[in-house]
């Protein structure tokens, strides 16, 4: 198996952003894109499978068994740009998958024309914060102007980033791609965190021009944070190279 | 050398079920599945050889050196669907080895027209349990009435799978193909289990709708566990990256 | 993505010399070449990608995000032979992954004709060194006799180097290109250390025949650690596994 | 670069047998068939070089700087096969890669015709022993009988191997060539061990019926020690993902 994309139906977009929200620290990211899905009742229209994801497989909302995937869906948005989500369960496991999955997405989706890639993720603060700031980094300077209507910070006290949100800002950028990370500040030790989810839907709502509801924010991410915290417990159990881990009460593991 | 299978022989098969028991947890998989083989007397068909399993050879049963590899049998079934069962020493070392090697199979059992996946595991509860549950997981709830007159229970307690027993039934699944998980209760701290192994095929038995005589089940994973015994170990090793082992008084070792 | 180069102009060089300078101990190689770059003001003409990087993106010198890279200058040197340098943000995270980059870089600077290979790097003392020495270990003993009027010792007490230095040197033996290692001896718990890359600037600057004025090198450096720093960090991070790693107060880990 | 073999001439040899000593516990085939290649005055015919191996450089017999590899030597036999022998500074570094480089060497050599493989290696006794025995593994039992006058134990308390001597003949079955491992029992701790050395070289001896002095190993197996030493000390650092190891007061270590 390579790392491919199994597009269902041809999504009715122009010139999309490509909005990208996927696992990471306080999966910031994923619960952000997935609350912007249900808001918009956006269409789903592909999956993305690849070998450099854990051998997991887990159970869908029907009770089935699914490989892990990421999933992509669209927005005809009547108000501002159509957008293209991606979301999903994990990312790589190596570098080298990292590369390949951000270089798959982008060449697959080249046919709708991006018109730039806008990222969502954490960063760790290490403690509780009362008012989470959101930071933004720009794929290049003269894009920020775009941006300055918004309550991001760009004053750069955030130098670098790990995985899927820095990368596909940079290798889109060698796509020729403009692109955004949206960063909101989390604890680093919460599995979810509600209110930076938050504060960083209230950036992407005035980017988009669209209109959240944030009643049920803590609701759906509660939804979340099951399927969230057995594929963080198996992954860390994998990382740790325990191929044979005992199982607890809760029968968590499987050999 | 590249993950593929050695055809020795075309199995003689109608639309057969492909049923796997591979290492793991309590090695469930394993012992049920040779057990069936040797119940059966199904006919070696095939081998399958990888360069993701671990760089190990050992002794066959007549002394010889060999590599490890899994194996296929098929048994024509006269009063049921024909099966193809594929069992073997080991799994996988890395992720993406994993995906490839059910890819393998599946692309080349595709000429057999397989009628449906079903994989047989373990999951540990972590303590010794006096009955064992059975637990099921299907790739389409539909298809779950097909197995309303097993002692499986399938009330999802279980929600992810490591490892070739799930992403058989997940790949398979995206290959068109129904998938049926087969999970026995085991302690997860044992080599082998006679009692969760002897409940798993109950279930098989009807399923297949064979018949099991249970009276060598504990003398045959008993010879069995030699195997397992050896291949657990070094992989355990070299899963530590201690390739210059200390060996021990039964000269297990070598390097 | 594969490993590649992107070049953005054609080097105007008649066969250069490949002076190479990369991350590792001390930093000796990539603070000297980057201080020779800016000496001789050469012109930056290529940067390479590689999915064998860290999958993380950092912000460049305008503050805009990028992927990490190795980039490729060239100098026309009239009172010598012409250099290409290349320098970079890190090295590949796996041995295979280095013999790819290696090649690559052979393979595309082919065509400039390259006349000799020199890399420059640090071997680790373990304790301050007051006066460091400079090592030379050549890839053919004939061509030991170019260098007998620097300052380099070639008493071969260092038997073995590890990464990009020695390959680039082992490889270029096997394309049939000479090559010449320098080593600046370095405590190897600093970050970077200006004397020992001023040691070893001694002794390129005779051999390319340039001059060199040595009293920006301690604030060149420094300017250097900034981003040394945080990548060494992530790199050091990601190598423990630690995919989710908490924050600190100055905001450096994002997921 | 692919693992790929650099034949310098054509082997002058007729359906020889390939003799195989790498690395590994108490280095006993690496040890075994350097005297070999010294005694007959073997002449070198190739290398062969894997990315799969460290990305480590070290110094040859000149003081040059070369890439790790492995060798191979072919020796006109007057009293019996012919023979290539294999030896070299290192085994690969992955599974994958020990399977790929097996595969390679055969697919090299099938123009030669390789008449029965003879693999030397071997197994840890945790202890001293005063009188190490010899002990034989074959491919398929039907040849065991050609070795019933040798001092090799043919009783199988051996069950399994790590590494290339084990894979040569394991995938040198699915070639169709038979095969032989001998081990020498070696305490484990020690780099090389002289008495193991000198057992299994007896036993080799009378295989290829060929004369063996025994005066020098000691003194031969002293000067492979320094190469032994240097090389095992950086892979055991590299596995252990110190990238950025401190020194020591003897140079070994170069970043």
């Amino acid at each position: 198996m390579q790392t491919h994309i199994e597009i269902e139906k041809k999504p009715d977009v122009q010139n999309p952003l490509l909005v990208v929200g996927l696992t990471g620290i306080g999966n910031v990211g994923r619960t952000a894109v997935s609350y912007l899905i249900d808001q918009l009742e956006a269409s789903k229209f592909a999956e993305l499978y690849s070998p450099h994801f854990p051998h997991i497989t887990i159970l869908n909302e029907n009770d089935e068994m699914q490989l892990l995937n990421n999933e992509f869906y669209f927005y005809k948005n009547p108000d501002g740009d159509d957008v293209i989500f991606m979301t999903g369960h994990t990312q790589s496991v190596s570098p080298e998958g990292h590369y390949e999955i951000v270089e798959t997405v982008l060449n697959t989706l080249a046919d709708y024309n991006i018109k730039e890639i806008i990222t969502i993720g954490g960063f760790g603060a290490g403690e509780i914060v009362e008012e989470p700031s959101v930071y933004g980094i720009v794929s290049n300077a003269e894009i920020q102007k775009r941006y300055e209507n918004t309550d991001m910070s760009f004053d750069h006290s955030v130098g670098e980033v790990i995985g899927a949100s820095g990368l596909f800002i940079g290798i889109g950028k060698r796509h020729g791609i403009d692109g955004l990370c949206i960063l909101g500040e989390t604890p680093g030790f919460l599995l979810s965190d509600p209110k930076a989810t938050e504060e960083v839907l209230k950036n992407v709502e005035s980017i988009l021009n669209i209109d959240i509801d944030y009643e049920n924010v803590n609701e759906k991410i509660q939804e979340l944070e099951k399927v969230l915290n057995k594929i963080q417990k198996l992954q860390g159990d994998l990382m740790q190279g325990q191929g044979q881990q005992q199982g607890e009460k809760d029968l968590t593991y499987i050999g």
